[in-house]
């Protein structure tokens, strides 16, 4: 498993933590699936880390602010948005912050 | 389950992600929990979300920059880095963020 590799910062972060009903995991799976394909094919989408054990966290990266709301308007999301908040999230957490720096390292 | 309850923004982001070489991992575990019981005591620490699945992630939340170079340079922490490089770690990245936006919704 290897991480997102992302270019220079700056650039943007969208951290989002969730918890889940338990309802329906596989229709959430397969909409989260489909999600992280669509978020893929946009404009400035740069990549993401993603792990679940008690919460769910999700970070994705973007070039700039406006890639991240055209993801946010993006029409096939917006309804999955819809239907996480119906059935499949008991809470979450979205913060959007500027990485001003980056470091990694590797064995 | 809940999640970091931080003030309102602008604060900072710490966004850990690793993987583990699963040497040690009770060693791992307890030096986790320990740091994070450290974290907790530091100035300007806001709070954390963590899950691991196939990468950890670990996103902590801080008042500042000076808060966040203080919590590096904490002495057990930099002891606890480096035993991770030795022998926890396969590999990880580190990025730092400024925190301009925050939402949250539940049930």
């Amino acid at each position: 498993m290897s991480f997102a590799t992302t270019p220079e910062p700056p650039y943007y972060a969208v951290i989002f933590a969730s918890t889940l009903t338990g309802e329906d995991l596989a229709g959430y799976a397969k909409t989260a699936a489909r999600m992280l394909e669509l978020a893929q094919q946009q404009d400035g989408y740069l990549g993401e880390d993603s792990a679940r054990e008690d919460i769910g966290i999700t970070v994705s990266y973007w070039r700039d602010l406006a890639a991240i709301k055209a993801w946010k308007q993006q029409l096939d999301h917006a309804q999955a948005r819809e239907q996480g908040r119906e059935k499949w999230y008991c809470g979450y957490s979205l913060r959007i912050a500027k990485v001003g720096h980056a470091y990694s390292w590797e064995r």
